[in-house]
């Protein structure tokens, strides 16, 4: 064998797809090769200017001309560049914003929507003052004040700067009539905006990712979602997870406040756009409910995160937070708030309290199990109003990393499999050629090659029959040849992919079954069975049962969520009385730390294996 | 006459004094002809490198060589220069450190203490917490709520980030035990502070002027003051009296932003020296309280001025306001507040608040005037309880502004002057030979003047019989002849000296007039006379009658009382019941707008004459 040229890795997020190239090879090609298509309607030769793309980590070449010509200064700034003129000089992550992409990736905003009534924490009341004159020279805030004291409904507006320096323009501006946004709260009320009559309020959700963030934009007046958006959280280039993001934090005080500054940046793009979508001002978005884990909700506030890395793991905060929305840095009405419901432990976050708040299953006789997937999966029990909780570390295997043609969710993913005795069949995300295998399609493929018996009880991959012809000359089994591919390459699955599924897996049983014995109640009693989380809302159960992810119950018992989360977080930013009831249920759930738990690692051994029934 | 030299105006601050020089002439030169005396053991060859000054505004020649060798680069970059080595390229103003001079100026800081029981907003918890554990994984926030809500005296904690972010680092390198400061409030508590098991706890008071700045460390617990210093304002760059400064605002938000950050880098600048001298930690000074004129408490919360400038002149906000001193940018503990006491009205602030609760005279059935001297005049008159307030413009003469000679009280000022038969005989500060008058110089110049018949009842000047010879060829009285002054120049009296002083003296009296006539009484009915300032506290109170400033009251009527308003906000920031009862004062004033008063004007003109009694 000759001696090889350099190589270097590309990862492309946002579809998080890898592929390694050689020196030379610039990224249009490197995503070609990957099977991500790129806008680029000159062929690649430079003068479309479409194939943009920005450069996360690692080197590039040089800028070129063409690029200098077709990138705005600011842009070249942010580290844009074209796909079609720069190569890789080491490993390198770059994002395609969804513009140079063909259409959109699959990304879940939406969860199932349960009606609430809007009770929102912020009210509007239009106010008609007398000016100040030589008889009248109460002080601006104090017009105010007594105005909202002397109204049909009385208020008690609590003093602050901020409030003091919203006043005076706006009021001005429109001879002191207009509409007052109030938050008001068992302190009292504390003025949030100063508007026009008449001006809607509006609110914004999160749903902070450590990989995704999910934006919504509320009518706070009559529940409805005006414009949603799902970007890609620009902490990734700290580290994937939340563990290397906090040691990366634990290096100086500098790097904790980039991570909350970057991931602000992000939010604040993203508001931007969903603003100019509707044509709302920002002093109209007069509230803010965020949710995340609770290392992202401790990044977001700036609050120490060390202790959330070393045992025993705790947060610096659980009780629900509320933070002025100008202190993180949030461009929203200058004197809102951020709500920031409870946190459970260091690592179950709010994020699961939304889950938990939207999936109403916790409430009355019920006994269910609420699972939300992702890189860390939490899983709770509800039996009788009782709350357990735990965390298992699934890992980033369902959202295609560790294997080997993993990616997302998105255009040319694998996402279903049917073996039969005349080959494999596959459907792919958008119908495209195959380029890779999502999360939900590598749990379908495992599951019928569990089916046919070419994986056995243990994961080793078996050559049988009719189906040794489909395994390559690296054993690895063929979902897609190389000619059928929309790369030129085949779609596999390996020895090692299985393994990661297993890990996966077996993490997520293990842990249901730690909180099953906990209860003291056997699968088949639980009547209900949520599945959370993007991944979760596409996963097919049966296969997911098949690979012994979830017990064997009647698949009626499953229901697939969506964004419970952010669903939550909607909730909780439309009504007092769900804030009241998120904080409640964070405090009556009973955490278990698995790592700590006596039986986790012989259960999460037992549950390696894959379950016998059906084996040929 | 042949074509002069250009010459250059240069104002010495803090003295005020104002000379000017032809180009060319360094400012120790010019320093020296206006009788200022700068330290410079060298004799101004730029080797000893103690003629320190720092350039406020205006252009100088190039640093030299010298300079480069004595001044540190970071006083160069805070604009600091060698007096012997600059020279004016335009008008300048220049301010003089207190190292700089060879002794220091008259400076007001301490009032007539009254003794307050200390019973401060902020408490010190001395706590010893379990640490985290496997079997306790409550986060931080909790543990010390929960210790706090279980302790001898319990308190319920508010949640907030800067609570959230104090506890983490110190209470894990001090194994969980320390002494909190704790702020508490109706609103329940707020973490302020986590120091060491059994560390002081220290509050900071200021005295914001529009030109001075009084700064005092004060220990909490037993109202002992730790150390205290007086600073220049440096807004004076941007205006020397609030107006200019308003108009300086409203040039645009960058500026009001301006005003803001310098006030603070002064406080911090004098809080470090304060720290240095006493070995206090930034974290010890848990509290503070701030008094200062409206416009400067606007200016330092960065609060909308626009409106102070416009009649009717109204302030953003009158009602005592509470802010976080981060939020301000000032360097004590990270979770304390600021406590700014209620304005009164545009032009009457919250110094006043603090020196009405200083006087205490309005409590009880006492009938008082209290006269707080300063550029602008805030008067009360206190009538069984009801509080009468004005504010009028009395301008800078009595700080030395606009008199021919006139300086601040510092070294080498005339403050007391005797016309006898045989001449004129004047003290100075210091006992230095005299190089200018200040402003209780001027009033007992014109006391004497008019005891002679030299200043008629208009305030003309009248050569009379053996005083003819006083006056020079400019028809000047004066004061010093040229060889006996500290600069080889005369230190005189003019026409127009006087008729600055009928204009302030006037101003004063014409609202003492008007708040008697509103309460319905004769000034001999006032049992108390309170002058408060530092002007007020030097003041010849028979001079002062002399010119008819006061009305001719019994001698014993008058209490000159110090830096009423500093010593107002001490109380404030030793004592809860102080805020309280001085927000109640604050709310119980009537505030009479005199610009808006039908008889000012009249009156006004009335006073401008001197009272006839005494006149030979």
């Amino acid at each position: 064998m000759s001696r090889q040229p350099r190589k270097h890795l590309v990862i492309l997020e946002p579809a998080g797809r890898r592929v390694e190239v050689e020196e030379g090879v610039n990224l249009l090609a490197a995503a070609q090769q990957a099977g991500v298509d790129l806008v680029a309607a000159c062929g690649g030769v430079g003068i479309c200017g479409l194939c943009r793309l920005r450069l996360v980590s690692g080197k590039l070449s040089a800028l070129t001309a063409s690029e200098e010509e077709h990138l705005p200064p600011q842009d070249i700034l942010d580290g844009f560049r074209l796909a079609c003129q720069a190569h890789p000089l080491s490993d390198v992550t770059v994002e395609i914003p969804p513009e140079s992409l063909p259409r959109a990736q699959k990304m879940l905003l939406e969860g199932r929507e349960a009606q609430v009534t809007p009770e929102p924490v912020v009210c509007g009341v239009e106010v008609c003052l007398p000016p100040p004159s030589q008889e009248d020279l109460r002080a601006d805030f104090t017009r105010v004040r007594e105005a909202l004291a002397a109204g049909e409904h009385p208020l008690e507006v609590n003093l602050d700067t901020t409030a003091v320096r919203l006043i005076a323009e706006p009021l001005r501006r429109q001879e002191w009539a207009g509409r007052l946004a109030l938050r008001t709260s068992h302190n009292g009320a504390h003025l949030v905006s100063v508007l026009r009559a008449g001006a809607p309020l509006v609110g914004l959700a999160v749903d902070l990712g450590s990989t995704k963030i999910a934006v919504y934009l509320v009518n706070l007046e009559n529940g409805g979602t005006l414009a949603s958006a799902g970007v890609m959280n620009p902490q990734i280039a700290y580290g994937e997870d939340v563990v290397s993001r906090i040691a990366f934090a634990n290096q100086g005080a500098e790097n904790l406040r980039l991570l909350q500054t970057r991931v602000v940046e992000a939010l604040n793009t993203t508001i931007a756009d969903l603003r100019r979508q509707t044509g709302i001002s920002q002093e109209q978005i007069v509230d803010a409910v965020v949710v995340g884990n609770t290392a992202m909700h401790h990044f977001l506030c700036g609050l120490p995160v060390r202790q959330l890395g070393l045992a025993p793991y705790v947060p610096a905060v659980a009780d629900p937070l509320e933070v002025r929305a100008a202190e993180l840095g949030l461009e929203i009405a200058r004197g809102a708030w951020v709500y920031l419901p409870a946190n459970i432990a260091g690592y179950v976050g709010a994020d699961h309290t939304a889950a938990l708040l939207a999936s109403q299953a916790y409430t009355g006789d019920k006994t269910m199990i609420l699972v939300d997937i992702g890189t860390n999966t939490e899983i709770s029990l509800a039996k009788r109003g009782r709350l357990l909780t735990c965390s298992t570390a699934s890992g980033p295997a369902f959202e295609g990393a560790h294997i080997h043609d993993g990616m997302r969710a998105a255009s040319g993913a694998v996402e279903s499999v049917h073996i039969g005795n005349d080959g494999v069949q596959v459907s792919t995300v958008g119908g495209s050629p195959a380029v890779g295998i999502c999360g939900t399609g590598i749990l379908k493929a495992i599951s019928e090659m569990l089916d046919k018996g070419i994986v056995d009880r243990r994961g080793a991959l078996r050559k049988r029959g009719a189906y040794t012809t489909w395994f390559n000359e690296n054993a690895e089994f063929v979902l897609v040849p190389a000619e059928k591919s929309g790369h030129g390459r085949q779609v596999v699955v390996t020895r090692r992919d299985v393994h990661e599924i297993q890990l996966a897996k077996a993490a997520i049983r293990a842990g249901i079954e730690i909180l099953l014995a906990e209860a003291g109640i056997a699968a088949l009693r639980v009547e209900q069975w949520v599945v959370a989380g993007a991944f979760g809302t596409f996963l097919d159960i049966g296969s997911a049962v098949r690979v012994g992810m979830f017990p064997d119950v009647p698949r009626g018992y499953f229901h697939q969520v969506g964004n419970a989360a952010g669903m939550g977080a909607k909730q909780m930013l439309l009504s007092r009385r769900k804030r009241t009831e998120a904080a409640r249920l964070a405090k009556r759930v009973r955490y278990i730390e698995l790592t700590a738990y006596a039986d986790f690692t012989e259960k999460f051994m037992e549950m390696m294996y894959f379950p016998a029934y059906n084996e040929p």
